[in-house]
């Protein structure tokens, strides 16, 4: 197997880290997103779309789709688990993980993507709505706020792929300019310094 | 177990068409969006957020996000199988189902939600973002149908959970005003008609 990766997206990332929580080692095939590879017809071939990450599978077929590949590892690695051990855990994390993506990682990307250098001339920005995506991070950042007190995973006592999506998320916001602040969210801040002592956050 | 459930929103339709599709039957609350039942807090309590469905379990624990909720089925109940039946084929039904949901559905309800007169006073609508998200719209439905050209469900020769996403957005679409044209996506629109004619399209 080979995975198709990129280390300035925060979607490679979480497929990395999680393999490096399961101990994992793949091949990877850097994919110059700057330099436009992920738009070369050899690239478009594998993932219609153009995004990474792309597993290729040694059948020579492609999985596309972060979330995907990932819980293709958990079913054929179950252990040790990040998506959960029996029906009502797995549904628990599945919850979360997508209100991670759907509802914290969506407004950051929204932000970024309407508001950034990078994507000018790449889609058309709409800066209007870059500002509305911040104060919905705000908002969502404010519940997690009261979710992550007393709790150390976002999903309950187990760390899982709802804190790998959330900490790829948070990580990248740092690194592009779309930080939060962590003097307002200090249980967020605490999550967050937790989850970067894994070893995996190095992935 | 019991689901909160609506009539005028796409994400609760995935999961009543999944549970068809599966002859589970579930007693079911309908909950009033238009006259704001979703933001009071006894339906807060279940889901901060604010969205439906959500499942209340019979040890009154809750899972929301319909797609949390339709593996929680798959996997208490694996037949009829909408999700895959082995690690390989769900790695390949997952990525479409998150194609149709992160590709298609994100954009008509971007569409919906930034112009329409429901989410007026509701959300601060960017109309300007209201276009981009229909040229997505139609850009994405170019691709699937050179997708959908040749072959009857989305994720291949199976229906799958994949099909329900994508025929819940395109018919909320066309509930709404926010339509494609049947006449220029000719391949959609036949498999359109070919999952309307299933009874679980009823749900």
């Amino acid at each position: 197997m080979k995975l198709f990766d990129s280390h300035v997206a925060p979607n490679p990332r979480r497929v990395r880290m999680f393999l490096a929580e399961k101990g994992i080692k793949l091949e990877t095939h850097p994919v110059d997103i700057g330099g436009g590879e992920n738009r070369r017809p050899e690239f478009l071939a594998m993932n219609p779309l153009g995004k990474v990450p792309v597993l290729e599978l040694d059948d020579g077929r492609y999985v596309a789709e972060s979330l995907a590949i990932c819980e293709y590892f958990e079913e054929i690695q179950p252990e040790p688990s990040l998506i959960g051990a029996d029906a009502l855990e797995r549904a628990t994390i599945r919850m979360w993980e997508r209100r991670m993506e759907l509802e914290v990682m969506r407004w950051l990307l929204g932000a970024f993507i309407n508001s950034s250098e990078f994507f000018k001339g790449r889609v058309k920005q709409v800066p209007a709505f870059a500002d509305v995506c911040r104060e919905m991070m705000s908002e969502r950042l404010t519940w997690l706020e009261g979710e992550l007190t007393g709790r150390d995973y976002v999903a309950g006592e187990r760390f899982s792929i709802a804190d790998i999506t959330l900490f790829c998320t948070l990580d990248f916001g740092n690194m592009v300019g779309e930080q939060y602040e962590a003097d307002l969210f200090p249980a967020v801040a605490r999550w967050h310094r937790r989850v970067a002592a894994r070893p995996s956050a190095a992935a």
